[in-house]
């Protein structure tokens, strides 16, 4: 029940750091757009999120502000943590067995990178061909397709890891028996590059399980 | 794989008649629209979407023309059948059990019906509370929230069939084993009135079973 925004979770993220309260801000927008709002479970949301970072200053630092070195560190540090409990959630989905990570390369513009990546790791169909460890692209390129993202078919190369498994708009000879063991790992990396532009983003999920169906299938209210 | 444009289908329809080309293009496209564009088995879509419509003129009777009486029972003849055949779809849906057939009324706009209807009826949590029988109108007007459709949380009234379930924005006391008695039919009606306009759309989807699941992850390329 997480997408395309945090859904059912409440986050709290906490800081003995003395920070500028816009830094903070800031900071939290950039860091949840790369990680909370790039994971998915089943495609739908629900109506509590919330993700609040609190900065009680009792370090008794330097104040730190935007634009500066340590302003830097402190958002590369926060978007660590937001990246780690993202992909926690998405490796939590009811009934997952793996962790899915889209990665879209390549593309026109940051939005249609996060758009693509977001619409893959969220098809039920990619999802459970992950789940049988099938390493079926042609669900890929069409949730990719199905995206609206811009794209030049004849561009697109796929991968499993590090093997390509579609190249330039073909499908290529790949080892099926590496290409399933890829797909039986914990963590089941795919890669699209759209050779279009100079955006990347990066999309979670799970894979769908007849136990995903069970749990929200005898939950009762 | 049928969502939110018919998939991986193509369907012909053929008739005798003998048809002006505009109004049987006009017809089609306003039948599709409110038949085969209003199905969802799993969100997913599929690239060889095809619907012809094929009149021969076989009848020798007088060329149907837009705008009259026999025009408007065409289309309608047409609606008809468009309908018949999208509700078989959706049933036919992998690992589907039930017919989910979800009503929004009272919309501002068609769109915003639309978009509400296909948003509950592709909602992977709504699918799943069918396929148990269990009457979750919470996932409901959760789903609705998530289409973006305009609504007024405090007009929303939901019914399970004749069984309000939801009403000016709270949940009623209702009959349990009534709405489980609805929800265990073959065809599970649900319908929102937004009470905010005058538009309406239905949408048919399926329930999300465990068999789908063993369906989309066994197959194999």
């Amino acid at each position: 029940m997480i997408h395309p925004e945090l859904a059912t979770l409440l986050c709290f993220l906490t800081t003995d750091a003395k920070v500028d309260p816009d830094l903070l801000q800031q900071a939290l927008q950039k860091a949840i757009d790369i990680s909370f709002n790039m994971v998915s479970i089943d495609g739908d949301t629900s109506p509590n999120d919330t993700v609040l970072l609190l900065a009680n200053g009792l370090a008794h630092n330097e104040a730190i502000h935007s634009g500066s070195r340590s302003g830097e560190k402190f958002e590369q540090a926060l978007i660590e943590v937001c990246l780690s409990l993202a992909k926690q959630i998405a490796r939590d989905g009811e009934g997952a067995t793996k962790l899915i990570e889209v990665t879209v390369e390549g593309a026109l513009t940051w939005g249609d990178a996060r758009v693509a990546a977001r619409s893959i790791a969220a098809s039920s169909l990619v999802k459970a061909a992950v789940h049988g460890s099938d390493p079926n692209w042609g669900r890929v390129i069409s949730a990719l397709g199905q995206s609206k993202a811009e794209i030049d078919p004849s561009r697109i190369d796929l991968y499993l890891g590090e093997l390509c498994l579609f190249s330039g708009g073909h499908p290529l000879l790949f080892d099926k028996a590496k290409a399933i063991l890829i797909l039986s790992q914990d963590e089941v990396p795919i890669k699209l590059c759209l050779n279009l532009g100079p955006e990347k983003a990066t999309a979670w999920g799970c894979d769908l399980s007849e136990e995903y169906v069970t749990i929200n299938s005898t939950y009762t209210t």
